[in-house]
C-alpha cells in the first residue's frame, strides 16, 4: 500500500534517474530512506563505472550500509524508478530492507533493450519466501516516459 | 561438463576462501578466468567491508571488468566455492559470464546459516533463459569441509 511520502521520494529517485541520462547514463535511479531520511540516491553508473553491478538500488545498498556502519537496513525504503533485477532485489533482501517501491515494470524496460534478467519482484519474493513489502506501478507513466525520452522516442 | 583446468582452478577459489576464514571472514571464494589467465580471486569480503553485495562472485565480476576494461566478460568461466546467490548469479549473466563451476549447493551453505535467499542457479537459469553454463557439486566435499572447520564442526 502506497505511504504518504512515497511520491516524494519516488520523485527524488526519478530526478536523480534525469541527473544521471543528463550525464550520458542509463535511465534508473533509486534512493533509500529510512525514517524519513535519505541514506543513499544514486543514477545506474553502469556506463560511467563499466561495472555491470553499477545498478542504482545496488550501490544504494551498498552506499547505506556505509552511511549506517551495518549490513542491516531493517526499516528501510527502497525507491526506484524501476522495478529491481534479481542482483539488486536479492541485495536489498540480504540487507533487510522492509519495502520496495517501485517505479515502471522490468517488462516496460525490455521495450527499450534492458531488463534482461527478466524475473519479476513478486516471482523473486515468492521463491525466496522474502519478508521485503513490494508495492510496484508507483508513478509507472513516469518512469516510462524518462525511458522514451532516453531513446528519443 | 567439467574441462581438464576446473580442478586447478576451484582449488585457487579454495584456496582463497581459507584465506578468508583466516582473516575472520566467512567461507566463501571464487575466481573468475578467462583462457586460463586469472582475472579475479577473492574471499567474502561482506564482515570486512560491512557490505552485503562483497560476495566474492560479485567482487569477482566488478574487478574482472576493471581488469578487461570491459562489462563484458563473454569466454570467462566463474569458479566459486559454493552455488552464486541469485545476486552472484545475475551478476554474471548481465556480464556475460560463459560458464559457472560451483562446488557446495546453497542447501549446503544452508546448514551453517547461509543460503538465506535459497534459490537454485538451475532455477535461475531457467526462469531468465539464461544461457550459462552451469556445472554444480564440483569439489563439493571440499567446500562442505572448509564450512565445517569454519564452523569449529
Amino acid at each position: 500500500m502506497p505511504h504518504t511520502d512515497d511520491t516524494v521520494f519516488m520523485r527524488l529517485a526519478l530526478d536523480k534517474a534525469r541527473e544521471g541520462v543528463a550525464a550520458g547514463q542509463q535511465p534508473f535511479g533509486a534512493c533509500l530512506v529510512k525514517d524519513g531520511t535519505v541514506l543513499a540516491c544514486l543514477y545506474n553508473r553502469v556506463l560511467a563505472a563499466g561495472d555491470v553491478t553499477a545498478h542504482p538500488e545496488t550501490q544504494a545498498v551498498r552506499e547505506a550500509c556505509q552511511h549506517l556502519g551495518s549490513t542491516d537496513l531493517g526499516g528501510c525504503v527502497m525507491y526506484a524508478t524501476c522495478e529491481p533485477c534479481a542482483m539488486c532485489f536479492t541485495a536489498a533482501h540480504f540487507a533487510k530492507v522492509s519495502r520496495i517501491v517501485f517505479g515502471a515494470r522490468l517488462e516496460d524496460a525490455r521495450r527499450f533493450g534492458f531488463g534482461r534478467f527478466p524475473v519479476p519482484n513478486a516471482v523473486l519474493k515468492e521463491l525466496a519466501q522474502s519478508p521485503i513489502e513490494v508495492v510496484g506501478d508507483f508513478l509507472r507513466e513516469e518512469s516510462i516516459a524518462l525511458m522514451q525520452r532516453w531513446a528519443g522516442q
